[in-house]
């Protein structure tokens, strides 16, 4: 027999997976971590309750967070990656051929430790030679590290309620700007205009104090909230729109969602948006 | 104390909303209908379970079902639309100013007088003189009818299961090419590629071997199946990017989702949809 497991958002609305099997279920120093088997989504990543990632969904999500700032900044050699246990995000950045470094700062390697043992398709580059994993709190690196700085960073976190939410402060998006080179670009998942409208509207403003250009795009993830998910664009130097073509052709290769037409299309604003920008 | 009232998809997913009253409970001829307050999406619609529209997120449906046919066909006077019971489709409709006659075939009257008296912000334009509403089988209509050609026929009817099967049904969309004036389009509804690809892939199939130019588009439907839904633009005669401007500005005007670029951006093909179709 099988059973649902839900997750609720805001407690008004609740998003429910038939479970086949429960795979893993731990508590580590932050957060409660399960990875389970579901009939519609495969394996799923659930943290304090909430989905991280699916093996059918992972792709929308980790082609969006990775490839437009890949492809639009001036170079895409130095990569950080703050947060993205699973391992998906790095897997993109490591698909490009311009990245030969990339830094992952993750605070939970139990979440680490469990993907790799039961989500291996979703991380199945963590033994590239140009990856390298610290297990370490991200704020405390952009806002004291002496590395040298990056040309794209990519925040990806959970939510802002719980551990998550320091990933949403502006003292922590100042920190990755001064990680960041005069050229890079900062890409991080910001949560659902449609949902979750008040986190969406304040990371704009928050990102709009300390970078020149900040754009918010869109895209499909079924078992994030509104199944509607947003990511944001910010950097003091380049155009979301102008992507490099030959970055864009090698990716588009091996994507399944991610092309230029819909880097190009994901910017589009609705109305809605528009109006409170 | 407020209850869920849960839609399960494929036996497998469940979207869940909190219902705080229940509005209207009837069965009619055809199916059981339901109209209830939730705390998330306001009021909402549901027919044999499956949630049709709520007064939070119709706009993105109504707006994407209408507006990319009524400013891409050569002209755009005479409308038939076929379904739509909440109203919100006409609605859209009867905002262009090039609409002059408006048909709408609606099986279920039950169906429509429910949503008059509790979806009044839905089917806010039944007054319209413009609009002529039968109670009448759509298909019979269009297999049928001697009345003079549309130049915009929108199907807006449930899921290819139950009594809306027949909606997907290659006949019915030869009757509605019957129905169409030459240089017309024709544009409806066509599930999720992402959960119900089947549902998705075929409806592309069946209107390729009936029209010259068929292209589905994407946007977000947060009480549908995954988030993510697809509506079909068909056309022997025009092309789906090339709106009219004029109609264009005049509709963005008044739209919460719709606006030139988002009808360009609706329709970018993502990679796992292109290699199919």
């Amino acid at each position: 027999m099988s059973l649902w497991y839900d997750e609720t958002f805001r407690d008004n609305t609740r998003l429910g997976l038939r479970v086949t099997r429960t795979l893993y279920s731990g508590k580590s120093d932050y957060q409660k971590v399960e990875i389970f088997e579901t009939e519609a989504f495969g394996r799923v990543l659930a943290i304090d309750g909430v989905f991280m990632t699916s093996e059918r969904d992972e792709f929308l999500y980790h082609e969006m967070l990775v490839h437009p700032a890949m492809t639009t900044a001036k170079q895409a050699k130095r990569v950080l990656v703050i947060g993205g246990g699973d391992g998906g995000t790095v897997r993109e950045v490591l698909r490009h051929k311009s990245a030969d470094s990339v830094l992952m700062i993750e605070i939970d390697q139990q979440v680490v430790e469990a993907c790799k043992e039961h989500l291996p398709t979703i991380g199945s580059a963590w033994t590239d030679p140009r990856l390298e994993v610290r297990f370490a709190d991200g704020i405390d690196y952009v806002k004291t590290s002496n590395d040298p700085p990056f040309d794209v960073i990519l925040i990806d976190g959970t939510d802002p309620i719980g551990p998550g939410e320091v990933l949403f402060d502006i003292d922590f998006y100042r920190g990755c700007k001064r990680m960041l080179a005069p050229h890079g670009v900062l890409a991080l998942q910001s949560e659902t205009p449609l949902l979750f409208e008040e986190a969406f509207f304040e990371t704009q403003r928050k990102l709009k104090t300390l970078f020149e250009h900040v754009h918010p795009y869109f895209g499909p993830v079924p078992i994030y909230a509104s199944g509607y998910w947003s990511w944001t664009w910010a950097s003091d130097a380049a155009n979301p729109i102008d992507a490099d073509a030959s970055r864009v052709e090698q990716i588009s290769a091996g994507t399944r969602y991610y092309n230029s037409d819909i880097h190009r299309s994901a910017f589009a604003l609705p109305n809605y948006v528009r109006e409170k920008l």
